[in-house]
Parts: structure tokens; sequence; C-alpha cells
């Protein structure tokens, strides 16, 4: 599981690297390069077949500034300083001492003075949602998203020397511990399968999680992957403090998740069209089957099992799976950051565009949008054209704010004569498409909705208006 | 579908046979004898094989008294005098003129004066709980509930000469239309498929219906059955008004109806011990998934819809069935009328037994349950053990009320060491057993689960205490 | 406060009385009759004057049947063996015993089988709503609540020889103790007015009150009243139960009751209507007022409050009396027993008007109110003009329940043209007057109005239909 | 009412002012500085007595730069192009044509693109928090909130020459219409006292509210103040576009605002204190009083309503001013925006303490508060003592947020033993005192209670840590 990467394989420093992405015609392909970076020297190809979801692995690369510029204990004490932190919102100061696990979150907000004072008394501090305040933490996850089809998150951690911040547990979700300075000591342990059941998140006791399957020291610039359900426990060495981000992704990403959606769904269309569903249960039924009879050895009760499992066997001819997969996409599409726009983009997009006050007056409202523009949409992954019983909506990610969930899903609904277009614009991407060319029965419903799309932010020109 | 029914093969009135039932010593059996007369001539196992859930049919006696004492309109007028009736609660006004549905309820109390001036005007009255104010319809239904294993529910409808009350429609219920007096014309139509999705209960046009498959005139004693889903209309002729009763059953209690139950259930317990269920979705399914990618020839959609079917194909390894029926027959027991004891149940029952208050004192509490006490539940189908997760629960229809859901459901948690005993109670019935028979540990726990059931009134002694 | 009564003074027995009150032509004169019956041989006026609400008073009459009928151990068993009794709902099992007050309520239905256990095994039994079981109980309180113009209620107690069923406490209402049966001995203090303002019903321990200044036995016929307020206890002695029942009332009926509808809304028209109430506060009032500054001495501080003083004596000027008035009676219309008819009442109203089923039809309804027909309103104080901001409402107590507020305040808009109708039949009671001599515009609207108000029972006509 | 200032008493430009105010050293005093500016060259006593909640003034000054600083048209552009800006809860799209007032808001995010095409087309904007986007803004509101002791708010309003956005209509606050850029005509209108009570902030129609009482147009640098109430319409001429903000307070700030909180609790007290609002209402007061006897002449009437005038006139002895007053100050606290610190106030509080993260660890930790730092609160309005029933809390506006309402009122139950030093703290400001100085029982408490406020942002040292 561990990786010795030599030096010479080390890539960019992040800043350049998320410079040269902006030249990448393809949201998909930078997403692809950035996940890269992320786990190089591991091929994604390697990493995805053997590893992810699999196993635990270690990526040690002896190059301190691998992660350089992605996040800092600098940055860390500007957000402190600048911005409204409060605990337990955006923060936890926690512990784990003598086999207790405790946190220590006063009240309201949290003010550099009283937080380094928590520190230096050897708590440990969770940023629980860095990209809220980070630029560079923002444009990674949101570039990172579309690598996953799910949403990427973060937390950041900061750990005194010669501590630990919290018990042995598991997450369920997939992490990748970036260590950013200083160094930690890793212990990763076999899922403990029976125990998932109940108790998830729960906080283990040592004693009861065995020998760990890897124990490692992470220094800047080294990697920790393990997938949902390892049990891990990471602490301090005497002679250095720790400041790593976790990165994550696939929370409730399973087909399981999948099937919660579908499952119900498929029973609905089944009851309705398929009278095998719809037909009444044996008059005397409860005299046999139920708990209380469970122990029966009635012949009836075999045809009872019988009959339910050739009714759930059918219930997959009715299954609305891509139905269900756009229940899931609108989630997703909710769940995520907003784009962070290069320059170009900016200046070729609604929030760059001309418009503006300049010199006591409007300027640049004049811009417009004709057959002749060229048009695509922002990312690969920014819009999605999803059904919604009868109606047809358009979902995006465009408006969403950079807080969790604070904006509500943003979404329209598309009229039957536009729903073409907008399927050809999506499929479309990376290419600019000139409006003339979208498939709508008239000039005034191309401009129109193109102007629908531009000014919610979905779509950008290839040369500024 | 039309049965002529020669004299001698009526039954016994309403009142002898209610009478000889006293006699029988199991409730099933009670309920196959009632609803033998129900049906008549018609053999129950017939019926069942051919009819039921299937179509319509008549049953014509020439006999008018043949339901006598089930209900009448003096009962009718006696409810309006004597008990608290509300329009719109237990009570509605309504009629079809020129192809216009109409409900005249005014707000609050119905009073006679008002009620049989609308029945002048030409209105229909419908009573929609004729069991909360008549003994003998509560009784009736009582009984016929276990025979259908699910709830039976009434209304009366009496309606003026040369009127019709409602429009044509269909209901989700299996209707028997028992006509008390006067006479009614029906007519019963095809189920219209396509609509039943889209349109449930809807009033129907007559042009829209086509032509009847039943056309009938029903007189005083005869009887109707049509499945659910079938439309139906009745009007009076000019000659004579018409009250009848419909017997109904079967709401909800459809293989769909436990599915409802079961499916959700099954993928809760699938996800939690078969891995492929917790599996990640692929990495890049809402690529080639979803609506807007319907179209698409990907071969990737052809493994996951496989992916898909696979998994829901595994579902039913995973489905607790017995755990499902449970959860059916909470619902039943709360739905169920409480049962009507006869003088020797009451007697030999809590309700009943000798503790009184009599010449200025208590008597009669000393009697005892002792270990040579024999007991049994009061009817085969009054309580029944269903296990809720952990705990397992002991649901009765003893303490219900004879209006609909007045009461919560009825149930107390019994104990590990009491399942067997109560199992035992329930299984051998309509035996009595002694209470020393009861496979407990202890005579303490014996006697401590009897005076429990005895007390909840959901069992009976053999001879009074 | 004792009053030793001859035996020649008592009244008549209870069912003669109210066979007689039903001769009365006029509610308030029954409720008054009734009322004297129940203090006898104490004047009424005399009561009101020097004892209500200030003391409690004795009644001892040596005439153990002076309360006859009202109520009775048989009828208590008889209610537990026809009755849906409910443990915590209709029906109470306390005890009192080494200071201890405990409730022993199991859950669900109270059967007599267990009822008479408890009680036999020492503990006190309450009936919670006696007069929604008891059509006696309900008769006396729904005349006895004209009386009041405020809710009378009952409770009944039976209580086994030497014990005790509830702790030293006092109640909010008004007590009359009616002994039924059996003897008592009763123990009245003086009421604690410093606790009274924090501890609220709270049970006593006996060395926190001090002496009794009543200490009596009540055998069947005397009467105990006390007000609310008096701290009281009863016990039973070692040779004899009791069985009481206490008439109460006056509950939330103080002047601040009132005031509680009448401040806030006096306030809402001070302010839309006195430019002062408008005024600003002063700039900076924050910074002299408020507790932190309240021991400061500054002249402003009386300046502020001087203004204080002016506004709230002001207030009295824009207090809506009449207004606040209805709003209490209005809950109290909701609040009251709905009358019991006498037969005549219901022959004359339209619970027994002749409209019926008969011989296979409907018969009566062509009855016809015309302006020749005398009515009047069934009780005095059973209907209420009241005004709701724009409209004018009819509250009315014919349709209410036994059962305390099972049905919602029953009212109907009165329309601007009829309420001079409306006042002049309640003012006319007990007078019978002609459809024809009401004063509205037209006679449709005479006879529309006078329909709507038999058909929702609030009057009765001189002679039946 | 209008007032011509020559140019020479005109201020310093706002940027400066606010410089020299982080010189002075009470907050109340700066407070009194700025609103001079405002109002400039009025003086503020005499507006305050002769002119404030009285009447519309018009103060010319012929001085564009007077307001600069303050707000522009190119902040609000900034604001479009960098900030979250929502249609409908940032910012609203009106106009007023032919007589007709409308909203234009599409749903979603405020684009500049889409901003300014709604103006060209002759849109009015109205920015509704600009004191979240703009630090100028806020700055001055925060400071003018203690001249006002009530929120200070603000909108920003940007219209096209020749255009109306708002109809005629009044508005519940005391307006101070600052104008930026641009020109408006506007005309004051006396208030309609009738239609007050029921129409608040309706829109008027031109032919309904009379001739002006105020007629000017007021050009950038001009100020106009008219109290609520006030009927008011500006509208752009031909020849230039409007920028102004409106600087507004006192809403829910009267006599009869503090009496809402005072009234319910003095009549809470009076009935737990004075008997005779307890004692019981007449028995027959519902047969005289109410809307039906209104017009009765009956004695009883007379009486009834002395006696209610008697308790309300007693009602003021009852009522608890300090607290009442305490309450409308929490509120207030609530609706304050945060104090805008100066770079001294920000180093010496514990924002800006200097324990922070530097060359990879913490420092400045150390720092402490001892006996004889010297500390003083942050303003003087800044933290308040209000006693809530039992306890007492001090509210503070140092956690609160620029977005009005976003974070709870932020409070603190203060012990027994620390109110006097809170006090003692309150009433010190502007003075710095020792912690030795404060009056508690020992060091240990002097210390923990400056380390909360000073943890809490409610105080600062005289010198920085």
């Amino acid at each position: 599981n561990r990786t010795n990467v030599p030096e010479r394989v080390a890539g960019p420093l992040l800043e350049d690297l998320l410079s040269d992405l902006t030249q990448i015609n393809n949201s998909m392909e930078r997403a692809k390069r950035l996940f890269e970076w992320l786990i190089r020297p591991i091929p994604a190809q390697t990493f995805f077949r053997d590893t992810w979801e699999k196993k635990p692995i270690f990526v040690q690369r002896n190059k301190p500034d691998y992660y350089k510029g992605l996040f800092s204990t600098a940055e860390f004490d500007r957000i402190l300083r600048e911005e409204y932190v409060q605990y337990g919102v955006n923060l936890d100061v926690t512990s784990y001492t003598n086999g207790k696990r405790e946190t220590h979150n006063p009240p309201g907000r949290a003010r550099p003075f009283t937080v380094w004072d928590f520190y230096e008394s050897g708590c440990s501090l969770r940023m629980l949602n860095p990209q809220a305040f980070s630029s560079t933490v923002w444009n990674v996850l949101s570039i990172l998203q579309e690598r996953f089809g799910s949403m990427a998150g973060a937390n950041v951690y900061l750990t005194p020397a010669q501590t630990q911040g919290f018990a042995p547990h598991y997450d369920d979700i997939e992490a990748f511990i970036v260590q950013l300075e200083g160094k930690k000591h890793w212990r990763v342990y076999n899922p403990r399968l029976k125990e998932v059941k109940k108790e998830a998140l729960t906080n283990f006791k040592q004693a009861d999680i065995g020998k760990p399957i890897l124990d490692v020291v992470l220094e800047a610039g080294d990697l920790l992957y393990f997938p949902r359900g390892f049990i891990h426990q990471g602490n301090c060495l005497p002679d250095a403090h720790s400041l790593h981000i976790t990165i994550s992704s696939y929370q409730k990403n399973s087909w399981g998740d999948l099937l919660h959606k579908l499952v119900p769904a498929a029973l609905e269309i089944a009851i309705e069209e398929d009278v095998d569903f719809r037909r009444g249960l044996p008059l005397d039924y409860l005299t046999y089957m139920g708990v209380q009879n469970s122990d029966k050895d009635d012949p009836r009760r075999g045809k009872f099992f019988s009959q339910i499992e050739t009714l759930m066997k059918k219930l997959s001819n009715y299954a609305p799976v891509d139905a269900a997969v756009d229940q899931k996409a609108r989630d997703f599409l909710h769940d995520c950051l907003p784009p962070v726009l290069t320059a170009d983009e900016l200046a070729s997009s609604v929030q760059g565009a001309p418009a503006r006050w300049e010199d006591g007056r409007v300027k640049g409202v004049g811009a417009q949008i004709t057959t002749q523009t060229r048009v695509r949409i922002l990312r690969a992954g920014c819009a999605r054209l999803c059904s919604d019983g009868e109606a047809v909506h358009l979902y995006y990610t465009t408006n969403n704010s950079r807080v969790y969930h604070k904006e509500e899903p943003q979404s329209f609904e598309v009229k039957t004569e536009h729903t073409d277009a907008v399927e050809y614009l999506i499929h479309s991407y990376p290419d600019f498409v000139t409006v003339e060319s979208l498939p709508c029965d008239s000039v005034q419903d191309r401009i129109s909705l193109t102007e629908l799309l531009f000014e919610n932010g979905i779509i950008h020109t290839e040369a500024p208006l």
C-alpha cells in the first residue's frame, strides 16, 4: 500500500497548475488533470481500478512543497482575523485524551484570541468548510467535483504536537488526506463489517480495533487515501504539529442510494401498469403469515413467499432508471460549488458582460446576442435537463453559493419547444455553436432561449459581447 | 351473471341467524356462516373462485324480507332523532341532475326536520358509518371483517323515486349492494383501465362509459356484487324509493399495498447486508444516464441497466415478508370494529366480570384467576403478536371504538418470557386452555400474563369467574 | 359557618323538582329555583351577599335523601359497565398515603373489574365529566350554568372508608361539595396569599397549612361550599365510604380575566386614535431607563414614569368594554352544555318537528313557518349576538356536545338587515312573538331568518308546527 | 420648511469626518457629531425641538460633494459585479407608469447585465440593505444608531431621467433623503389621518392626496427630511437621473410600542398582587353587557364601566417600566449593526489581539489580562444588562452580522456576583477602569469576568495586550 515517489515525478506547483488548467478547453479534462496531480504518481486508471473503494494507499513524496498554495496555517489565521467564523458552524475545537473524545466549542463567534489559546492548550482545530473562506480550496473542489460526479468537500485539521484530536472512527466518504505542513502519524484499520450496521461513525476504543493494516507518518507533500468504512486515527508526534486538508467525495453515492430513489417509483409504476400488483391478498393470509406464524409449517407460506418473489423480480421491469438518475443529479447539482470563472470566462459571461455604470450613466447595455453569436455551457456539468413528471426543468450550479445549500436548488422550466436546443447545447460541449444552429422553430425562440441561459450564467460566448 | 333463487333456498331471518351464531364456538366459523347468508345461494367457494375481484354478479331472491333487520328507514329516522348526526361527517345530501353531481350538506348538525326536507326535494341521503349508530350493522360488520381479513365498512343510501344520487363512478373496494327496501335500477360497466391510473373515483359522463355489462333492477332482498374498478350507477324508478346498504372490504389490501411496506424495508436490509448495494456508482454515470442522455446509444447504458436489474432481483432475498405482513396486520387491527359480545362472552370477560357496586359496597372483587382457570382469546383475530424491530407487541381490537380510528392503535409490549405463552394462546383458539398449561417460567408469570390479557378484554374464561 | 337545617325546610326530591321546573316559562327562573334547592335553606340573596367568593359554609341537613337522584354508586357502576370510560380521560385512580399523593391510572379503557379492584385496595376514584354519562347531571349543570353566567362543571369522587384520595390543595373554582352517600370529614383552611402567586394548585404538606377554619363531617344530604383559593382536604372515617359530587363554576371568570381580553384591544384602539400613543420615545431613553439604570437618580426617569402613567390612565378611554364582554361570552357559549329539552320543547323545536319516516315514506315535511307562527329562543342564554370587528355573528349552545369542547364553537354570520330582529327575539324572551312582529324589511326576510334559527335549534314555536 | 445654506457652512468631506471621529473618545459624542454633519446647518437641538416627528424640512446646500463618499453609482456597479445580489432580497426593480406601480424582479441572482438593462428600459433600482455591501454605509449607520437609540437603516434608490419608481405613499419611519448624484423632484403631502388606520403603506392615487406642502428639487448634496406618515413622491426630471440614499430610523419606537411590552406585564402583576383584579365578575353581567345590550339603559352598565375604569387606572401602579424598556432594548440590540472598529480599537480588542499563527507556530497567546489592565466597553451602547424574570443577561451587539438578524440575539447570563461589576463598567464609559476596580468578591472573579467580556468583543483595553 505504500508508494515511494522519486522526486523527479513530482508535478508543478498548484498555482501554476491552476493557471495551466484555464487554458484547457474542457472542464472534464481539467478535472482529470487536477485529480492526476492530487494522486500522482499513481496513474488515475490504476487508482480507480485497484484502490478506489477497495483499500488505503499512502503516497510518500519527500517533496514538502507539493501541495503548497492549497491551504496554510497563515490562511487559517487570516480567516480567523477577517471572516465571521462561528464555533460549531465553521470551526470545531476538539481533543482526545486518555481515550476520551471531547468537543470544546464555546457558543458564538470564533476569535483568533480564543482559538489560538485553545490550540496552545493542546486542542485540535477543525475548519469545517474552508471552501467558503479560501478561494483556492473553492476552485480545487469545484474542479474535482466534475471528476467524481459527486460533491467534493473538505475539512482542514490543525493539530498541536504530541496530541490527537479524534478517537479512532470511520467515515462515510472516500477520503484523501493531504498533508500541508508538519507531520502526522496515521494508522488505518480494516472495516468492522458487523458494527457498520449499528454504530456508524461511532468512536471506537483502542482495544476494539485490532492491528492497523497501514501505519505511516505523513509529511508535508504526502498523501493518504482510504475508502469509507475503514477505521483510522491520526496523532501528532512530539516534535511537530500537523496541518492537513481532507478532501472527500462519494457521500451517499452508492447503488443503494440510487435505489432509494428508484425502487419506490418502480413500485408505483408497477401498481399502475400491472394488474398482478393490484390483485387482492389471499383472504386468509393473516392466519399463516406474520411473525406469530413464522414457525408454522404451512404450505400456503411457501406459495405466499413465492408470489412475493415473483412480484419483486418483476419490479425491475418498471424501474424508471433515467428518472431516478435525474433525481440524484438534481441533488448533486444542488450540492455543487459554483464554478470559479477564469478572466476570459468572466468577460464572456453574464457577470462580466460590458453593461456597467460609468461616467454618470449606463454603458454597454446595447451588446446583443445574435444568431451569429457562438455559445456553449460554462462547464460540462454546470447544467442538466431533468424531467419532473410532466414538465422538464433545467437545473444548474452557476447561481449556487460557496456556502453549502445556502441557496435553494436553482432551476427553471424549459418549454417543450426548447428542450432539443438545450440538449444540443449540453451535448455540444466543449464546442461553441452558433445560436443559429440551435434546433428551435424560429429565430425568436433561438434568441430568447440563449438570452435566458446567458442571463442565468449557464452559457458564455466565444468572444465577449 | 344473474342467479335466480328459488324461494326455498332462502335462509333464516338475520335476527335468528345472529342468535344461532352465538352458539358457534369459533369466530372464523361464524364469519363464514354469516358470509354464506350474505351471498346465498352462491356457494362461498364458487364465489371466491369465479366472481370475487373478477366480475359483477346479481342475486335475485324474490324474498323481500331476506335482509330484514339489518337496517331500515325506521332506524334511519330513529338515528336522526336520537343521535348527534353531523352533515359531512355522518351524513351526505347529494343529487345528480342533468349530468351534474352536487353535494348539499349545510354546516353543523343534521336534524330530521331538515334532512327529510332535503329528501322530499329529491336529494339522496348517504349515511357514512351506520355501524356507529346501529348495533346490528356493527355486529354484522365485526363478524364479516374476520371473513375478509380486512376492514369491513358500510354506507347506507336512501334515494327518492325517480332520482339518482351519484354520477357514474368506480370505487376502490369490493362492494356488496344489499337492497333493503324499495327498488333500484343498477347498471355496471367494465373498468376503463387507462383512466384508472389518472382519474381514480372521478365522476364519468354518460357518453364516456359505453354499454353496461349488467343492467338489473334490485328489489328488497336482492344482492348485487361488483369488484373495485367497475363503473356503476344506480337510479330509482318512478314508482319506488330505494334503501340499500353497501357492505365493502379490501380497501388497500392488494399485493401492491403489502409491497409498499415490504420493499423499502427490503432495500434497507440489502444495503446493510450486501456489499453490492453499498458499492459506489460509476464515476461518470451522470454523463450517459438520465433523461437528457436517454437517446444515447452508449454501451455503458446497457451495463448500467443490467446492474440495476441484478440488484433489484436480489432485493427479494432480503425481503422481511413476515414483518411486512405484521405492519399490514397492525393497520388492520386498528381499523377493526371491536367485537360485539354475546351474553355468555360478556359474563366471562372483564367487562362483565362480577366485580360491581351493590348495596353500598363493592362485591365480587375476590374473583381470582388461578392456574386451573381455563381461558381463550375472545375472537380468532382479536389480538396479534407483532415484532417492531427489537420488541414484540401485542396489538388487539377489543378496546377499539365503533367510530373509525377514534382510539389510537391499542397495544402493549410483551416481555420476551411471555411471547411463547401468548402465541400458544392465539394458536389454541378456539380451544380453552388452563392457565397452568401456558409455557411460562413460573406460576407467577402465568397468572400475571393472564390477568393482563383478561383486564384488557383480550381473553375470556370458560366459566364466569 | 355552620347552618343547622330543621327537617321541615328540606325541599322536594330532585326528580320532582326537575319535573316542576319544566313548567316554568323562563330558563333564568328555572336556574334560580334549582340553585335555591342546591343551597337551601340559605337564601340565595344572602348567600351571594355574604358567602360567595368570601368564605366557606357548611349546610347540615340530616336528610340523607336530599340530593337523591343526582348521582349514585349504582350509576357509577352502570357507567363503567355500559360506557367507554378511559383512564386519565374520564376517570382517575388516586391515593394519598403517608403524605404522598399518587395517580394509578393504567393506560386505556377502564373496566369495572379493574376499577373496583383499585377501589377495594384503598384507592379513590374521580369521574371527571359525569355529565357526559349521566343525563341528570347534564340536566342539572345545563340549568345551573345560566345561574352563574359561567360554565358549571362537575367531578364525582368515590372514596373507601379510612382513606384520603388527595393531598391538601386549593382550586381555581367556586366549589359546592354535595354529599351523596356515606360521609366524609372535611377541613378547610384560609388561603395562603403569598403562595397563590407561584404555586397554584400545588399539593401542600400538612405542616404548612396551619389550623382549619372549618372542620366538619358531611353526611348524605349535606353541602359544603368554599371559594377558590381556600385550601381543603377530605378524608373518610373508618366506618364509611363516601360518594360526593363537586359542582363548580367561575373558572377564569374574574375582572382580570375580562381585562385580558379588554386591555390589548384598548391599546390597539388608543394607538390608532390618539396621537400621543404614536409619538416617538425620547431619543436617549435607553441611557436612563431599564434595569441597569434603575438606581439612577435622574430627573428624566420621573418624567418618563409620569408620561407612562398618563398614557396608561388614558387607556381606559379607549376600552371596548362591550366587545371584550362579547369575547368572554363567546368562550362561555362554547363551554356551555347544550340544553336538555323537555318533551314540550322537543315537540316544538327542530329535533322533534313532525318531519319523519313512516310507513315507507316521509311525512310531516309540509309543516311551515308562517308569519303567524309564534316563536322564542329556547333558553335565555342559548344564543348571543356578538360583533367580530366588522361582521356580527350569532353564537349558540344548542348544537354543543355533552363532551367538553368536542364541537367547535357554533355560530353563523347574521346579515345586517337581520340583527335587529335577532336582538328583538333575544330581548323578548321568555315571551313568544309572531314572526310577523320581527323588525325585518320584508316577509321573505322574516320567514327565512326564522327558518334559519329554527333549523339550528335556537328557537322553538309556541305550538308544535 | 426650506433652509438655504451658504456655502461656507458646508462641512468636511465624509472621509475626513469619519477619520476625525476615530479620535473622539466617546461613541455617543461621535454619533452626535455625525448627525450634525447629516443635517447641517440646522442645529441638532433646533431640529429635534421643531422638526423631528413634526414636519418635513428641505436643506439646499449648492454643494454637490457634501455627501461624497457615502455611496455612488460606481459602488452600486461594483456591488453588482463582486457580490451575490439577489432580486427581491437585496434589490428591487420597480416602475410607476400611468398611475400603475409594478415590481419587475425576476427570480434568482441579480447580474449587472440584466440589472442595467432594466435601468435602461426606465426602471428604478432599490438596493435594500447597502450596509451589507458598503463598509461606509455600515460605518455611518452603526454610528447613527447610537444617536437615535433605535435601529438606523438605509435603502439606495437609482432612478432614470424622466421616470418615477414608486406611487405616492407614506412610510412608518423617520426619513432622511440624502441626494448623492443627479437630482430629483420631491413632493410631500400632509398625512391623512383617517386612512392611516386602515391602509398603512398603501399606494395612493394622485387625485386623493391633495396639494403638496413641500415641492422641491433635490440636487446632489441636498437633504430632505420628513416624518413617518407624511405622503411623498419623488420623480426624475427629463434632464437627469437620480441617486439617493434614504437613511431611516424610529420604526416601532413609539410610546405605544413600549406599551405593547408593558401593559400585558402590568396586568399579570396586578392580577397577582391586587385582589380586586381577582374578584369574580357580577353573576348577571352577560345580561346587560355586550354588544347586544349596548343600547340598554341599565344602571348596572354604568357601574360596570366605572369598575373597569377603576381597575384600568390602577394598572399603572403595577407597570414594570424598567423591565419593559429592557425588552425593547433587547430587540434594539438585536437589530443593531455591529460596530466598525478603528485600527486602535481593533488592536486593543479580541479580534486584533496578538494571538496569531506566525513562522510555523502560535505566537502572542501569552498576553494576559491582569488586575492592572485598564478596560472599557467598546461603545456606549454595545452591551446592556437586562433582567429576564429571575436571571440577568448581558445582551450585546459586537457579534451581530451586517446582514439584518442573520445571527440570533447575542447574550449570556451574568452571575449575581458579577452584575455590579458589569453595571460599573457600563456606567464608567467612556473612561477606562482597572480590572482591580471592578466591584467583585475576588481577584479570580474580576479576571474571569473581564476575560469573558473581552473574548466576546464587548470590551477593549486601553493599551494593546
